[in-house]
């Protein structure tokens, strides 16, 4: 998704891919494949390009840094990047910068889980895994003493939080550049299942305008503090009573970003290949006053285009995103994206062509 | 410019281009540099793909028959796009369709044309060659009967139309689906400089509503008569009494729909893809009251991306398209496009940022 700006503003985007069926790999013409994690191909990669960035986060630090010390321009930095890569290194940010945050520590048995569940009200607490955890895994709700064991079979550091009853998440995104200039899109409402985020909804309703703006306010302050370059993802919870608590963050262009592609001037994928190489950032507005988006899901339907002439029959103004990756139960496999007035209009009408495109209706 | 909507899609975009500095064969990841008017690479292409498109008109008639014998889908067809390919042809067809046109006579020498234009009441006369045209070449505004040399020079049909005074040039971009569906996308003004689109205004400022609708009908009726697939382009004068004449036409996303790329919600290149895979079209409506696009013409400035900074600056909300060819004079190398409400004050930006990319102004 990065490709089509780049294309645009005569940037000459290279992709270093593990597979050659990434789905990067399937579509830009200078592409690599190479070991991400090696800093052999890494290494030779990064000789032929101005500026390295990413779109996950799990190039190890130590390659990172051994390339920042060869001269090569990271972006993020391995020093901002650490902070996404480990969640425990992230709190200890998050306190240092006085953020609103769920009470937390690093744990390193049930033991420890049993005392801090007594500190912060006793159960359910949350497990998470410092490092490696994405879309729901790494995670565990935590309702009695002896239902933490899994968090711990991993090996790495773990992270106890107290679990905060909340009315819905919320997401700050925000691009920046090394110049510092920095731009904040509208807040948005993220709902999650099991963990993984199925829908946005731009800007999130109903939100007051106050807390908005705290929001992106906060967004802006860890991406300075950080030091963050390129996009920041900062993900929120909105408690009942209206407050925020920072839950946590991305270095990369961001799922809950993806409704910028079509639904603001300046997407976020434009946005952060603008940071990256130090240009002037575009503007975040949005084109129209709601915009919703819907991952597709991996489901029981293994070729998403067989709903496709259903689904633009009965949406002409739908926009349709798929990533060219094999279908799996569960797994990000493109996303559809309505602009308009109506919430709820707009949600039904983006539910309905992702379910159908992944087969759970049966048009 | 087709990539990005090929890649959302799904759709495995393959090119074939003359050259691997053309600017598809940069950036699209399946590409085969060939010759496109030899029947032997142009098969061999056309052999591993579903369907066979084009984003130009050059590639000859007696090729495309030879695939279409052989079972290859060609779309538009060879029968269509004769139309676009040869303006005697292209005539013939506008009167068989009873269509509003200039006056008009294929010409073989000065004599005839001195004839027609004593007939149409006089000089000027227009002489365009039938065949290879393109940006302004190819046609001569003749005021004396000794002017009109050069148009026989290059031993191919020449076509003699009466000098039309008009007020503006209207542009009416269709869509059309092989089973008949269709969407108009709104009447543009089209601004011309020495022949060569160089301004885009959708919608056409000030155009009555019925002038409007009376174009989009002309342009379906042209789609339909002509059983055009893909997009179609048709290219009016609205005279100075307010009457729409039909100029000229093009089978393939066209310079007066690039607005759509940034302003509309389904663009030309995605409803050209659908359309050529008879698949359901998107919805042609424009995201703002009004997009202005003005082209990126080759200037002094051979490298474009020295002024982006100030652009970027200056116009956050601008939209930049660069298209990686070496920078000629007059050659078309990228546009540029904003969205918002005041016709004036978006050309005003856009010229702005076109001048300064091309170096007629130096920020």
């Amino acid at each position: 998704m990065l490709h089509p700006p780049a294309v645009a503003l005569g940037i000459d985007l290279a992709v270093l891919s593990g597979s050659a069926s990434d789905s990067a790999a399937q579509v830009v013409a200078r592409h690599v494949v190479g070991d991400e994690a090696g800093l052999g191909d890494l290494r030779a990669f990064a000789d032929q390009v101005d500026v390295l960035t990413f779109d996950h986060e799990h190039v190890p630090g130590e390659d990172l840094r051994a390339l920042e010390s060869a001269g090569i321009r990271v972006r993020p930095g391995s020093a901002a990047l650490a902070h996404a890569q480990d969640k425990a290194h992230m709190r200890a940010a998050f306190d240092a910068l006085g953020l609103p945050v769920p009470a937390h520590r690093v744990v390193s048995g049930e033991g420890d889980v049993a005392t801090f569940a007594a500190e912060v009200g006793g159960y359910p607490v949350v497990l998470k895994t410092a490092r490696g955890g994405y879309d729901g895994r790494g995670v565990w709700v935590v309702d009695h003493p002896d239902a933490g064991r899994d968090a711990f079979r991993a090996g790495v550091p773990v992270v106890a939080e107290a679990f905060v009853p909340f009315r819905r998440e919320l997401a700050a995104l925000v691009a920046r550049a090394p110049s510092g200039q920095a731009v904040a899109y509208p807040v948005v409402e993220s709902v999650q299942r099991d963990g993984i985020c199925v829908e946005v909804v731009a800007p999130a309703p109903g939100l007051p305008a106050d807390t908005a703006n705290a929001a992106q306010r906060l967004a802006l302050r860890i991406a300075d503090g950080l030091g963050v370059v390129g996009v920041l993802a900062v993900e929120l919870f909105e408690t009942d009573e209206g407050q925020l608590l920072v839950n946590e963050l991305a270095m990369r262009p961001h799922n809950t970003g993806h409704w910028s592609i079509d639904g603001a001037v300046t997407s976020q994928f434009e946005n952060h290949l603008r940071a990256v190489l130090d240009w002037p950032l575009g503007a975040p507005n949005p084109l129209a006053p709601v915009t919703v988006m819907v991952n597709v899901l991996g489901g029981s339907r293994t070729d998403l285009a067989t709903a496709l002439p259903h689904v633009m029959t009965r949406d002409p103004a739908l926009k349709v995103h798929l990533y060219g990756k094999s279908v799996r139960p569960g797994r990000k496999v493109g996303h559809v994206t309505v602009l308009g007035d109506d919430v709820e209009e707009l949600r039904a009408r983006a539910w309905h062509a992702a379910d159908a495109l992944t087969g759970v209706i049966d048009p």
